[in-house]
């Protein structure tokens, strides 16, 4: 698998971005257009918020019907969401004026939106931004696109990988934005992802939910689920690969394989640029009983306030940790369990505590922080991501709306 | 019922208290004794956590087998949890010298302790400690004692009521310790109950259990479960009534009333001094399916960090709450869902936002704040309390242990 370090959202053959500001926002970039030359199969995972934007049902619902997909249209600065029926209207309008101005049918554009919820959508000043979007699109453009889907996020997140399928050369490249922990209103997480690999509707869908299980549901959001959150994946089949078609193929584990690869990456940018976040750290839990103990137990741990805060104070706190994993609900011995902060010994068995302060201190500084539960009693695992908790996570969230 | 403004732990007849420093903590008092001058009926709830401290396992064992108990010792300082079997011996053996001390039973004594957890319990000054509190138990201890189990808390926690139960004067009063929203290593929360009520063991736990869900069970504590917590209650009898052994005994509907009213108000003071918090919140879910419907929605919003900073920074984000009841899992349809905060609607029917920012901010300015969410969809309710997420949470709890 080769890293390329230019393409974003458009490394992969036939697709073009454009990215600019239409006055949702203040200043700011607002508006994303990402169009592939060819239709494309399209593949989708949304938030499973009941409150869900009027984008995501809309988008939902047409992927129910359709995989033939050719444009994806985002606007940051305004949500749509808790908008009711007008906000259903506007989104559908923001698809047909896309499709009008591309020439396509409505059927064929994904609509997203991030922002401010409850406050109807400028459709008019959108569409005047689709209309000059339409005339920039280019293969240059991934990261005015990556831009201009931000809100607090303070970098732009983009990645791309190039791979063999079955002898064909495979661009798979995306985009994201959300800011780590929780981002402002809920969280919202937005990927877009563009493959060239020729590939099934169903095998898509499957690579897809199974990358996404692996990125961006193993990043905690502090359970503040978005109304907004959607994952959307085009593959327009220009690499020239026979169809992927069996999940035996063993080019389609090869294309699972880079499709994680991508998203593991734009999920660990989300959790690096968290809010007020100082340290990215990564939580592993192994010796369970089963993997699904392992993830109960590493995801108590990545969302306990106590542990992340005290990672931002650097204090090498193992009972916050060991206490997290008590009252997360599974079968376990604390006098068994050992921890290790780094390469660090900080619980060994039967609650020996005999580390030196001075080595935990020095993992503790670091900007990245690798933290291994070990329960000794089985071969289960799993790995979370997550970010301190910090003064300033409040700051940011305490006056966002007004 | 009627109020006592002075008595706490010692309200009911024959019980005294002493607190003082034993040398657990640096200068503050650390040693807390509370007696039965007759063997009293006792029943506890202790934490969930499987990692439970020390004397939360000895407590719930005794309790098993014995429901008859003169004494209630307590620590502060010093968790003695992760300790092990070494742990276990300490708890014991601070059993053995309070019965040693007073001239009673091993069995007839319930421990508790909070504090820095790992550590081994300092058992030749807690037993200095117990010598001098057994010579200075007093009716006019009860302020001592409350002070000597507090950790962080900034002020001492005591109530009392006094009732009539069958024709006899019945007295409840209690002492509590913990900080609201989560308290230093994991929100170890400790209540102390003693009433002159005679009554059944079956019936004491049956009323505590109640209690303890209409009260301790409706604040938040992050999930952070601590794991020292408990809540124990005696009843030694003294008030004369016939003992108290049917659940429709309209002296026994008295009483719990009674203890739901000294549990809820210790319940509130907690909250009240909630680490780091500026606003006391009281979260009201009315319309539900069910009321366990409008449990699990109420939780949700409660334990929202997004809702919680919002309320610091004194922002009417209704769509925060909207989206923690979305999140919950319930079902319930958004559209129809409308919000208060105190008189002042803020989101009514079909999303309709039409309230004045300036009544809004009158109400979060305040330092006790209602927020009421109407489902509109049937009749369950519920209620829960909690406190504001603030920056100074965050200072608490990055280096507590260090």
């Amino acid at each position: 698998m080769e890293q390329i370090s230019d393409g974003g959202i458009t490394a992969a053959k036939g697709f073009r971005a454009a990215g600019l500001h239409c006055g949702v926002k203040k200043s700011h970039k607002d508006l994303a257009l990402v169009v592939s030359d060819v239709p494309a199969t399209a593949a989708g995972v949304f938030t499973t918020n009941r409150v869900a934007a009027a984008p995501v049902v809309l988008d939902r619902d047409l992927l129910k019907t359709t995989s033939a997909v050719r444009a994806i249209v985002v606007n940051s600065g305004n949500a749509n969401a808790c908008t009711g029926t007008q906000g259903m209207e506007d989104a559908l309008y923001m698809a047909a004026q896309t499709a009008d101005i591309l020439g396509i049918s409505t059927n064929e554009v994904l609509v997203s939106s991030t922002g401010v919820i409850g406050q109807r959508l400028p459709v008019a000043k959108i569409t005047d931004g689709i209309k000059e979007a339409a005339q920039h699109l280019s293969i240059g453009g991934h990261l005015d696109a990556a831009e201009a889907i931000m809100t607090t996020d303070t970098f732009a997140k983009e990645t791309a990988v190039k791979i063999r399928v079955n002898g064909h050369d495979v661009s798979i490249g995306g985009m994201a934005k959300g800011s780590g922990m929780i981002a402002p209103h809920m969280a919202t997480l937005l990927v877009f992802v563009t493959t060239d690999v020729r590939i099934s509707p169903q095998l898509l869908q499957q690579a897809l939910r199974n990358a996404s299980d692996r990125s961006f549901n193993r990043i905690t959001v502090d359970g503040d689920t978005s109304t907004n959150d959607m994952v959307l994946v085009l593959a327009n089949g220009l690499a020239g690969n026979a169809e992927l078609c069996a999940d035996h193929d063993p080019g389609f584990k090869e294309f699972c394989n880079a499709l994680d690869t991508v998203m593991i990456a734009l999920s660990k940018m989300i959790v690096m640029d968290g809010e007020g976040a100082t340290k990215f750290v990564e939580i592993r839990v192994v010796g369970a009983h089963t993997n699904n103990e392992a993830d109960t137990a590493a995801r108590a741990i990545a969302h306990s306030s106590l542990v992340k805060t005290a990672i931002n104070g650097e204090d090498a706190n193992w009972g916050r940790i060991l206490a997290a994993v008590g009252y997360s609900g599974i079968e376990f011995d604390p006098a068994e369990t050992t921890i290790n902060f780094g390469d660090v010994p900080i619980l060994c068995r039967n609650y020996g505590i005999d580390f030196s302060e001075g080595d935990a201190k020095k993992v503790l500084q670091e900007r990245e922080i690798l933290l291994t539960v070990n329960l000794h009693q089985g071969d289960g695992e799993a790995v979370c991501w997550t970010c301190d908790l910090s003064r300033e996570y409040v700051a940011i969230n305490a006056n966002y709306r007004t």
